[in-house]
């Protein structure tokens, strides 16, 4: 596009001074999310709306102009939902930061989609509640983000995702108009459920401009077991033990040897000399206690060592696990996964990623929040070489199928985004996908919302 | 239609002996659900399907010659969302009833759609498992109805409504074809969530033939507390009390004295003579008696008499409670309601709704899933009289507005069907309505599933 095209001199008239940037490090920075980066696209601009009519007029005059909306929060996704495409503007929602309201006594808040995850838990925090929804990069990740990609974490097992937390959306459509989606009480069923439909749309279907979330009861009390064993299968076994007591913890997370000595180095812990594997469970509310002690007993058999943390080491721990991925993006070298399987094949899944790394002559380590099945395997390569990056594919693309084989998916919470298309055809029929693109198209017809992903 | 219309007899021709009726006795039967009937209309045919391959032949042979598909489980829903409608057969799926598979360790069960929710608890109990959405009509509803309303319950406060616990759906659309939604692990983020657009809407874009269910842990321990007040409102005070306090029953259930009154008379109990309102509440899991205890300490100051239940006597006033609607279908003198108000509005709500009925001069019991602020007033008068039922018809569209004036909704539960249509556009927005039925068209471009209902 030439510097004379209309489209961006009237994007700059439309909004206020600081709201629209055509700066090359604007562009350059705001370019790609933490995914994968496939064919990189400069976008045209990037606007920081701070209230909803800035959002329709932005959507109104991109379409007009047939210029694609890529909408954005924080960027901390790892899929490439929010990589700028070709003829883009990246529409930054992080100004939009507001908690708009907070009903202590309904339990719900209301808010805008910049909100980062972390400042509603503050927020809510002295009315006893929390927003359960936690995915490890809820420091920095938005509200918006975390319901674009239906977001997951660490207390899903007993919380639920992002879905289960939402009630309502606000949504501006591809012909800029806005609406408004879902009901404030905790049940529902007026109509179709379009908020669900929206969430975890990666900004395909339109753009969310405001959420009313439910708040849950931030626990009473909570219980931290930190057991470390020899080697990653046991540990895994350990999930099945508790599941069979069936003790339903708020955190099950599962770390194997390779992932606590990345910890150790970035962190400058000591995680790795205590075992080669670390199951780290968190029970809470009124039955912390008990429920801590069950799964003490439940595990028992498989020989692991037991550390009951306290409070503080708790926290430090589950800091440590947050950080297991790191903030960094992936590279070329370095991919991270997020596959899911029913909870019955971890132990299989995970020793069979072992062998498929070996056979491909990759490194991999693997955090995975074990309560739901769901896995980060990482996969990496010391050094770029083409034949490395082939290997890396392939391992990528076999564990991915090796999931699917097991009744599992390709995303467990972190979105399809550009990056996981490639699979996406293995788990999805032809005729759902069809039916996904005809909903898509029924919903932006120019298809100039975030092309290319999701579906 | 005449006898002579091909369709019948192909109807027949399609299907094997004893799967498709037009008796006059089974047209009658089958013509309606427990809601109100607003327009009898008898269909042409009943048909049970036993198999999914047989639900496609009829779809699609109603399909060729214009005829509705009025999909239909136990008949229990209390909204009209199963009644024929002209031209139109109803396709009964109760006789697709098995569970296909139980997994124990994954904690999912894969089951046909005339699966009665309360079998399903029975198969899963031996494995310390069940299925939580619980609505009233638990020992008769099929899953498949639950489904389509996205059915609520008692224990939804704590454990959520229908959609919480379906991971994925088999569903024939309207064209006759299949597609499966969703995936079999706790979570999974691949493309949008069709599952959860088909869930609650009441068989008007697609037949659910299958569905893949996540199971919850039976609680190791429950508690139940009867607290009966002086009056209706202490007693919604007390909910508010609970809330305060941020300890999550998995039961909390209020009764008005008229509802007492009622069970009494047809249960043979002697609830009334305890008092005037009823707080059933109801803790469980491993805090279960911890709970209880703080909740007793709660609610003390509001002056309530407490009874511990010991477990019979807490299953006989649960069963009691969820048949405190009856299992008897709505009449013109007597209707059902299921609004939801945001918590702190619960006692204002039924407040107003007194008053209202008073100025009516029409009978109302409440009872009320008031963890969830779902409301569910009976209103009644004694004898039918157009000036009668047009002072019934004022107080139910009064109810509802308040309910909305409130931040409410006009349905918690029990789904919008034929009867809440009249209401439908004082919550959802012409927009949003439009939109909603575009997607209708989408899915189903002839209208013939279910058709009138739901939006």
């Amino acid at each position: 596009m030439s510097a004379e095209h209309p489209f961006l001199p009237e994007l700059f008239a439309a909004l206020p001074e600081g709201a629209v940037s055509s700066a090359a490090e604007d562009l350059k920075y705001y370019a790609v999310d933490q995914g994968p980066v496939l064919d990189l696209q400069l976008p045209l601009a990037v606007v920081w709306p701070v209230e909803v009519g800035q959002v329709q007029k932005v959507v109104r005059l991109a379409g007009q102009h047939g210029i694609s909306v890529i909408s954005r929060g924080a960027g901390t996704g790892v899929s490439g939902g929010a990589h700028a495409t070709e003829n883009s503007i990246v529409l930054n929602l992080e100004r939009m930061n507001q908690i708009l309201e907070i009903h202590p006594e309904d339990e719900v808040a209301i808010v805008e989609p910049g909100v980062i995850n972390h400042q509603l838990n503050e927020a809510v925090r002295p009315y006893g509640l929390m927003y359960a929804p936690d995915p490890a990069s809820y420091r920095y990740s938005t509200l918006g983000g975390n319901i674009a990609t239906n977001a997951g974490g660490l207390r899903c097992a007993k919380y639920g995702v992002t879905r289960d937390s939402v009630l309502a959306l606000d949504v501006v459509l591809a012909d800029g108009s806005l609406i408004h989606t879902g009901h404030r009480t905790f049940k529902g069923v007026a109509g179709y459920d379009l908020t669900a439909l929206f969430i975890g749309s990666e900004g395909t279907l339109g753009i969310v401009v405001g959420a009313t979330v439910r708040l849950k009861y931030l626990p009473i009390n909570s219980r931290t077991l930190a057991i470390f064993f020899q080697d990653f299968r046991t540990a895994a076994a350990g999930v099945l033990a508790v599941g069979k007591a069936r003790i339903q913890p708020a955190i099950m997370e599962l770390l194997d040897g390779a992932s606590l000595v990345d910890i150790d180095q970035r962190m400058n812990s000591t995680l790795r000399a205590r075992g080669g594997a670390l199951l780290l469970i968190q029970t809470d509310g009124f039955g912390a206690d008990a429920e801590a002690d069950g799964i003490a007993a439940a595990v028992a058999p498989l020989g692991g060592t037991l550390y009951l943390e306290d409070p503080e080491e708790a926290h430090r721990l589950l800091e440590l696990r947050r950080n297991s991925r790191g903030m960094d993006a992936d590279l070329d070298t370095r991919v991270g996964e997020d596959i899911a399987v029913p909870r019955s094949k971890l132990v299989d899944y995970i020793a069979e990623t072992e062998l498929l790394a070996q056979r491909h002559r990759v490194n991999v380590r693997v955090v995975a929040h074990a309560g739901d099945g769901n896995l980060h395997p990482t996969f990496w390569i010391e050094e770029a070489s083409d034949e490395g990056i082939e290997r890396l594919n392939k391992a990528l693309d076999e564990s991915v199928e090796l999931a699917l084989t097991m009744g599992g998916t390709i995303t467990g919470e972190h979105g399809v985004g550009q990056f996981k298309l490639r699979w996406l055809g293995q788990e999805i029929a032809p005729e759902v996908l069809a039916l996904e693109h005809r909903l898509k198209r029924l919903f932006d017809p120019a298809e100039l919302l975030n092309p290319g992903k999701a579906i």
